[in-house]
């Protein structure tokens, strides 16, 4: 049996015809050493906005179930545009839909999940000899509707993929170079990571780098899947994304992020009464409300300020929500902040290490940097700082920690 | 059982938002009514345009399956945005692509037949009260390919949709008024036909009238399935095309059509031997030419030119096949004019009243128009003219049937 690997293209990579034929080059080059190749293709660049921007000026409250049959069709665009170029270098490949090649998901329109992923069209077309070109983020449902995954849907498609075909390699084509100690825009001398632990990449991930997204890492993490995040625009190694390995733990911290588009949302003088944390947190849930960090002071008067960040986008509805929590439980309203900044540290050598925390601490001291919340896990620890102040601090921390080139 | 209409809205009728929901508004006033109303959708505007080109940068022979998939995307876009556009204004809708409501063609890629239409799920969610929306132009092959149905694919959509679902009319959504006695670009009191027969039609749509395809008005004809051709700009009533009524045959000529897209092939002395004909029109055939009008003049000198003319777009590929037989058959050569019209009268009328033709020879006559080649069947009569005479000409004969404005 060949060698099956699957490659992903992002958008940037199938931006334009150009950026298509040159995919197609590369996609060619691994078929002809020998691979079988299976592709999964993103909407070219802006063609997501694009139909989003239609889609807006007819309704704000568009049906999700229209909103699905709109955006599948951006990667259908990209697959048919791929399997010509590859065609015209005489290569033989056929594109698929997600439901043409058996991408069955569950209903729940615009962030759907896979449930199945039937591989006998794909295997048959891999005997001919074909590159399998996959249109990312869609699938089907069992009532044939046409649904998409969600942010980042293109990697689980990758993902799942190279999970149902025991393939080799996951190769994730992006516009950077691979996964860096800290975003090269703000540090300078970042360094780009050879390789880096599932555990890593996902609070990473979460935490603000926008390389991948945490589903696909779970599926991977999940089955044992390398992945290989590389540029499309060089054949330079990338970032291998792997299972933890025993010499990862020499290395105190991975990586420096940050996240910008989080707000701090506070819940004055809630009365201390038990249960109270309980009630307000599982409100926030059923309103479909992602709590991130929270903090809350010991109470010496009876009552006490309940304080959490939230994703940006949801700050209106978690105001909403917040107010009407407040009103409830008899506390004294609710104030907010949008100035901050959440900044991490990312290390599987954390479990084994001490110290990482009091170093993050002093860094940011040294620089007068005033830290307004702390969260820790096992591998990140996390302050919100004010969000002027936040690029300093990614600076200051990848230099205590050296993460510089040398 | 409640009354179904199809209605088809063609490319300019959802060219942008605006007219979406200029269309959404007129679905939703016919739903009011009363009636099941199942809606075909063409791709908005430009957007085949820019797909055909966006492949036309990859390459300039693409495959045709692959061509389909990426055809197909511009009328799922537009069938989501008219849902959306109809649930804003409080009415429930469902769009469809080819393959989920059930269109299964054969595999001809680019010009696919429909085979079948599987009316189960638009019945289920007519009785749920729901608008029925479906991309025109598409369908599924057996083997779940994505095929397309080539020119005026939407018309033959719409109306195979009448068909089976049994519709009372199908009403054809344009931007003209109807179907005029001749294009009024050209002849400032060209008057729009109150109704039209389909045998008019069809000779009408072959001769250059773009109003509808001819595909579409055999399938109409074969079932008796009244169109209804209206603008989607105004209220104001069409042209009925239906079945002949004897008091259409009170009028001798029902309209005058041009095409100019036609271009004239001779070949240049072949040998008076019998059978020659039939193998030159064989070869053109294989080839999958299509031959509109021959001329073959009596041969005085044991060998004759032959001339026929065939659509512009297809001269090249006529050139080449036409030189190589040419060579085969020991005849002289090859030429070509592209500077010629076909200007045709039709009409039922023509069945039971001679006179006709020696009418219409006469206004060409009177402008010194000379006549290049004629062909008659029994409802029209097609003349080859100068291509810079053309207009003067349909103006000459529209007059002289006094087809215009009293």
């Amino acid at each position: 049996m060949r060698k099956i690997i699957v490659q992903k293209y992002g958008g940037s990579s199938v931006a334009n015809t150009k950026r298509i034929e040159s995919a197609a080059k590369r996609i060619v080059r691994y078929k002809r050493k020998g691979y079988d190749v299976v592709v999964v293709v993103s909407a070219l660049g802006d063609t997501t906005d694009e139909l989003l921007d239609l889609a807006s000026r007819i309704t704000k409250n568009p049906s999700e179930r229209e909103l699905d049959m709109l955006m599948s069709t951006g990667e259908q665009i990209s697959v048919s545009l791929l399997a010509m170029a590859i065609h015209k270098l005489g290569c033989e490949a056929i594109s698929f839909t997600g439901a043409q090649v058996g991408i069955i998901t569950d209903a729940k329109h615009t962030k759907a999940r896979i449930l199945d992923i039937n591989t006998v069209r794909i295997r048959r077309e891999l005997k001919k000899g074909k590159v399998i070109i996959v249109a990312g983020f869609q699938g089907t449902s069992p009532d044939s509707e046409i649904t998409t995954l969600g942010r980042g849907g293109s990697d689980t498609t990758a993902l799942a993929l190279a999970k149902v075909l025991k393939a080799k390699v996951c190769e994730i084509y992006t516009d950077v170079d691979g996964v860096f100690t800290a975003d090269p825009r703000i540090v300078k001398d970042a360094v780009k990571l050879e390789s880096i632990s599932y555990e890593e990449m996902l609070e990473m991930a979460s935490l603000g780098a926008q390389v991948m997204h945490s589903r696909s890492i779970e599926v991977a993490s999940k089955f044992n899947i390398p992945i290989h995040v590389r540029s499309s625009f060089n054949n330079k190694e990338g970032t291998w994304i792997i299972k933890e390995v025993k010499a990862m733990e020499d290395v105190l911290v991975r990586g420096v992020t940050v996240n910008k588009n989080e707000a701090k949302v506070t819940i004055c003088n809630v009365p201390d009464k038990p249960g109270l944390a309980a009630k307000i947190f599982k409100r926030l849930a059923d309103d479909d409300i992602n709590v991130d960090m929270i903090i809350q002071n010991v109470s010496r008067t009876g009552s006490t300020d309940m304080s959490f960040t939230v994703n940006g986008t949801d700050l209106q509805k978690t105001l909403r929500s917040a107010r009407v929590i407040s009103h409830d439980i008899k506390a004294k309203g609710v104030t907010h902040d949008k100035n901050i900044a959440k900044v991490s540290v990312v290390g599987v050598g954390m479990k084994s290490h001490s110290g990482v925390a009091s170093k993050m601490f002093s860094a940011l001291a040294s620089k007068r940097i005033n830290i307004n919340m702390i969260s820790t896990s096992e591998i990140k620890i996390s302050c919100v700082v004010d969000k002027k102040k936040a690029d300093e601090a990614v600076k200051a921390i990848h230099r205590e920690f050296k993460l510089g080139r040398r």
